[in-house]
C-alpha cells in the first residue's frame, strides 16, 4: 500500500511501544512517533497540532481512531497528558492566565506551549535582527510609543495572549542591537552560544552565595576567572576576582580594594581615620572613576586628572608631576587608573611607564580595560596592553569586544584578597553573564576561529573606514594617525559648510551636523552611530565596531548614508 | 480516497501557495503545510525532520517527489532554505562550531536548530524541576563535580555538541530552585511569565543608558517604578527610583542618598568635609547596612545597632535613646534603616513609631523591605507594613515573594532625586529583571488570581507548619508566637538529645543536629532548608516559603524528612 510504504520507510527507529521494529501503519501513528522523538516543546506542540488536525478527522481506516478522551492520553507525548487542553492553548491564550501555567496542576502542556510560542517569537526576531533589510530601529517618541501598545499597568490581570502581544511589541520597538549596522554602543552584536547560556542561566535562576546553593556556577566562576587571569599574564592564573554588573562597579571595587589595602582601618572607622587621599586618571578616562570616588566618600575633587596627548593617551610625566604636587599638598596618592581603550578615542595609556611610576611611589596600579581589554586575545594587537600584567587590578568587560550578552564585567586582582573581598558590599550574586562567558570561551578561545579572528576583523574594518575617509573630501579626522582601537572619530562637513571662511560660524554650524544626521538615521532606521563633543571640539561622530556581523559593505553603506542624509545641511 | 480525506479535513487553512482553499493531497504536503504554520524553530525543526523521513522515501505517489536539491528549497520553511544542512545539524552538532551560527552566512537554519535544541533541554528541565519525584539536587563535591564534566577551559574551541553536553550537565548538577521542596533561600520558585520575559530581555540584549538606545525598556522602567510607588502609597506614584542588582546595593543607594541630601558637598569634597555620621538599624537587620557603611567611607563602627525584642522587632525606645547618645558624642544621625521582614525571624519593625522618631530628629527614614515588602500586595497582611508610606526610601525585592527571576531589587524614593540620581555610581544599565517584573505585574496584579493569592498561600503554609510543630514532641520554637512572615525558626531535638539533663551538653549536641540533617538532605536530594545560629542560640532551622509551587503536603513531607534523617542523632 502506497501510503503505508511512504510513512513506513521514513519512520524513526524505536518510536514507541506499539511500533518497535515495525513501521507505524498510519500517518497519525507516524506523526505520533515523530512527536515522541522530539523532546520538550516541539513534541508537545506537534502533539497539539496533531490533535487539531485530528478534530475533523473521519474514521476512514481501521487503525485510525477518532479523537476522544481515550486517545488523548496516548497522543505521543511520552506520558499521560491532556492534549485537548494543549490544543486550546495553541489555538488561543486568550482564556489563560499566568496562574494556569506551572506550577499549576496540569500546567505542563500549557507551559510548554506558551514558552515555545515565546521562543518562536524570539527566534524570528533573531533572524530578523541580522537581516540588513530590517530597520535597526522603528523609532517613536514616548507618548506615541505609549499609545502603540498597552504598556500601562492595569489592576486587572492580563491573559497570556496579552503577554504574547506585549512580547512582540517589546521587540518591535526595541533597537536591534545585533543588527550589522548598529554601531552606537561599545557593546553590539549577539552571540548565539552566549545567548543560549543566558537563557539557561535565567532558567536555573540561582543565587551564587555559596557552593552549597550553586555548585556548578561557583565552580564555573572559579574556572573562568582563573582563565582570565592566565590570559592577563599572572602566573598559573593566581590571584582573585569577581564578576560585577558593569565596568563602573568594577572600577569602584578596585578603588575600594586599593583604599582598604593601604588603610585597612577604613572599614570600621571610615574616612575620618584616614589622611586625605588622591586618585589619578587621565582626562580622557571614564566618568566612573569620579563617580566611584564620590560614592566611596573620597570626593570627586580628590580625583586628579592627568593630561592626555593629542591621541588621547595619558602623559606619564604629567602623572609623576601631579603625584608629587599632591604629596606636597598633604594628600596621600593611593590609586592610579590607567585606561586601556578610552571610551571616545579608543586610546591605550602607556601601561609600562605608568606602572614604573606607581611602583616608585607605591600606589595601587589599576587598568581600566573595560573597552580595550579584549585586545589581549589578539596576537596582532595585544602589544597595546603591554604592562597590564604589572597591574594590581584590571577591569575587563567581555560584553564589549567579546560579544558576551550584557552585563559581563570582571574585576581581576593580582593578589588573593579573600579577606578583602568580604569588604565588597555587593558580590554579584546572580552572575547572569558567567555561563555565557564560559560557553563563549569554550566555543572559541584561540586559533583561527577564535576571539582573535573576530577582534582582528573588527579592527580591520575600522582601519578600512579610517583609510577610506581620512583623505576623502568633506571629512576631517578628530585626531591624527591610525586609531588604536575600533574608534574612528571624525567630522562630516556637508558641502554648505565645507568652504565657509568664517571659522567661528563654521564651527557653530558643524556642531549641529552630527545631531541632525543622527536624528535622520533614526527616523529612517537604517543605521546608528553615536556622536559627542569633547573639550573644545564640536560634535563629531564616534564610530565603533564590536559586532562580529559587520562587514566592509556595512562600512561603505555608513559613509554613503552619512553623505545622503547630510548633504543638504 | 481515504488517506486524502484523512489529511484533507485536518489541514490548516491558507497553508501555502499551492494549497489555498484546497486540501494538501499527500501526507508530506500536509506536514509541509503544518510546518509553514509553525513559526521559527518548530517549523524548521519539523522541516528538518521531514527531510530525514524523506531521505528513505520511495516515489510511490505522483505528487510526492524524491528528496533532492530541488525539493530542498520548497520544504515548507516559508523561504528558500537548505534543509539538508539543518538535518545534518539536527542529527549532530559534532562538526559545527559557534562560528557556524549567525551572523555566519547560511547560519539561519543551524542557529534555529541549535537554539531549539537548547530550548528543548530547558523545557524538559522546567517540567522536571516541578516534579516531586525529582531530586532537589544531585550533590557532588567540587573535585568530583570537576571530573563529571569537562568544565576546564581548553585552548581548543569546542563543538556545539560539546556545548549542548555542558548545557545538560550544568542543569543536571544545579539546584532545582523551582522545586516545590527547595526551601533554602528567600527566593525560590520560577514563574513562567517572568522567565519568558527574561529570555526576551537576554535576546534584546540592550543597555538602558538613554531613551534613544532603549525606548521600550526605559518606558517600562518608568511605568513599573511608578506603579510600585503607587502601591507603597505615595500620591499618584510620585517620587523616584531605580532597579539595582540586589537588596544590598539598594540599601547602599539609600544610605548614599541620605548622606547627599544632608551634606551635598560630600560628593566633591568627600567625608573629610562632613561631621562624623551615625546610622541606626536593628541588631536583626541585614548585614548590607554595615557593608554599605564600610564602602561609603562611613565605617561600620558608625552603624549603631538597636535592640530588638524577643520576636526580632526593633525597640523604638532604644532607637531614640541611642540617637540622643550619638548626638551627645558629637555624631550626626543621618540614617535609620527599619527592616520590614528580617532575614532570619521575618520580623517587621514598628514603622510608625520609628518614623515618628526620624521626624523628630530629622533623620532619613529608610525601610529595608527586601524580604517583607511584598506583603503590601496582600490585604490580609499589609498592616505589617503600616507606616511604610512615611519612608524617605524603600528597598523592595520582587525576586523574593513575587517570584520574579533573579535579581530584581528596586529602591523607591519619596522625593524626586534626579539631581541625586546622577550621584549613584552605577545605574543598572541592563535591568535584566525589569521586563519580568512588568510582565509579572501585568499577569497578576490584584484579585483572586493575583500576587495576593500567592502570598497569602505562602503565609498560610508557614502558619500550618508553625501550628503543626509548636507543640509537637521533639520541637522547640526559637521565638514565641506566630511568625509575621513565612519564617518559621525551630530546633528539632532527636530522641537522644531530647531528655538530656545537662543543659550545656544538650546545647552543644543540639548545635550539631541541624548541620547533619542538612547534609543528609543534600545527600538524598529530597529537600533543603537553611540553618544558622543567632546570638547565643545554637544552630536552628530557618524554614521559609516563597515558592508558589509548595503545598501542605510538602510541609508534611519536610517534617517527616527531618525526623527520618535526624532520629539517630
Amino acid at each position: 500500500m502506497a501510503s503505508h510504504g511512504f510513512w513506513g520507510l521514513g519512520a524513526p527507529e524505536n518510536a514507541g511501544d506499539n511500533t518497535s521494529n515495525q513501521s507505524p501503519t498510519t500517518p497519525r501513528a507516524w506523526c505520533q512517533a515523530a512527536a515522541q522523538k522530539l523532546p520538550g516543546g516541539i513534541g508537545s506542540k506537534l502533539c497539539a497540532l496533531l490533535s487539531v488536525a485530528g478534530e475533523g478527522e473521519k474514521p476512514s481506516e481501521p487503525t485510525s481512531t477518532k479523537l476522544d478522551e481515550t486517545t488523548v492520553g496516548t497522543c505521543g507525548c511520552n506520558k499521560p497528558c491532556n492534549c485537548l487542553k494543549a490544543t486550546e492553548a495553541t489555538v488561543g491564550f486568550s482564556d489563560l492566565y499566568s496562574t494556569d501555567l506551572l506550577p499549576a496542576l496540569d500546567g505542563d502542556m500549557k507551559t510548554m506551549t506558551f514558552l515555545q510560542e515565546v521562543v518562536d517569537i524570539l527566534l524570528a526576531y533573531i533572524t530578523e535582527s541580522f537581516d540588513r533589510e530590517t530597520k535597526v530601529i522603528d523609532f517613536h517618541y514616548p507618548n506615541e510609543l505609549l499609545q502603540r501598545n498597552n504598556w500601562e499597568l492595569q489592576d486587572e490581570p492580563e491573559t497570556l495572549d496579552d503577554i504574547l502581544i506585549s512580547c512582540r511589541a517589546t521587540l518591535k520597538y526595541a533597537i536591534k542591537t545585533a543588527h550589522p549596522r548598529y554601531f552606537n554602543q561599545l557593546s553590539t552584536g549577539l552571540d548565539m552560544v552566549g545567548l543560549a547560556a543566558d537563557w539557561l542561566t535565567s532558567t536555573a535562576n540561582t543565587n551564587m552565595f555559596t557552593y552549597e546553593v550553586a555548585p556548578v556556577f561557583v565552580l564555573l566562576e572559579y574556572v573562568t576567572l582563573k582563565k582570565m587571569r592566565e590570559i592577563i599574564g599572572w602566573e598559573d592564573g593566581r590571584g582573585d576576582g569577581i564578576f560585577s554588573p558593569g565596568g563602573a562597579i568594577s572600577n569602584m571595587y578596585a578603588m575600594l580594594l586599593a583604599r582598604f589595602k593601604m588603610f585597612p582601618e577604613v572599614k570600621e572607622k571610615g574616612m575620618s581615620s584616614v589622611p586625605r587621599l588622591a586618585a589619578f586618571t587621565s582626562e580622557h578616562s571614564h566618568f566612573s572613576i569620579k563617580k566611584g570616588a564620590a560614592a566611596l566618600g573620597i570626593g570627586t575633587e580628590s580625583v586628579i586628572c592627568i593630561k592626555a596627548d593629542e591621541s588621547g593617551k595619558m602623559i606619564p610625566a604629567d602623572l609623576e608631576r601631579k603625584i608629587l604636587e599632591a604629596k606636597q599638598k598633604g594628600f596621600v596618592p593611593f590609586f592610579v587608573s590607567a585606561t586601556a581603550g578610552t571610551t571616545v578615542y579608543g586610546a591605550f595609556d602607556p601601561l609600562i611607564a605608568i606602572s614604573d611610576i606607581c611602583k616608585k611611589y607605591q600606589v595601587w596600579f589599576h587598568v581600566d580595560g573595560a573597552w580595550g581589554g579584549s585586545l589581549i586575545m589578539s596576537r596582532m594587537h595585544k602589544w597595546k596592553l603591554d604592562g597590564v600584567e604589572r597591574a594590581n587590578s584590571v577591569t575587563w568587560n567581555p560584553h564589549k569586544m567579546m560579544a558576551v550578552p550584557l552585563q559581563c564585567s570582571a574585576l581581576l586582582v593580582r593578589e588573593e584578597v579573600r579577606g578583602q573581598r568580604g569588604d565588597i558590599p555587593f558580590t554579584y550574586h546572580s552572575s547572569q553573564c558567567l555561563l555565557s562567558l564560559h560557553f563563549r570561551i569554550r566555543g572559541l578561545l584561540y586559533g583561527t576561529i577564535g576571539f582573535e579572528a573576530q577582534i582582528d576583523k573588527c579592527l580591520e574594518l575600522s582601519e578600512y573606514l579610517y583609510n577610506k575617509i581620512k583623505d576623502r573630501e568633506g571629512y576631517e579626522m578628530v585626531f591624527n594617525g591610525k586609531p588604536q582601537h575600533t574608534n574612528v572619530c571624525f567630522w562630516y562637513l556637508p558641502p554648505g559648510i565645507r568652504y565657509l571662511e568664517d571659522k567661528e560660524e563654521k564651527k557653530k554650524r558643524l556642531h549641529k551636523v552630527a545631531p541632525v544626521i543622527k536624528a535622520r538615521m533614526m527616523e529612517y532606521g537604517t543605521t546608528m552611530v553615536s556622536y559627542q563633543p569633547q573639550g573644545d571640539k564640536v560634535n563629531f561622530f564616534r564610530m565603533v565596531i564590536s559586532n562580529p556581523a559587520a562587514t566592509f559593505e556595512d562600512i561603505d553603506f555608513l559613509i554613503e548614508e552619512i553623505e545622503r542624509l547630510g548633504q543638504d545641511l
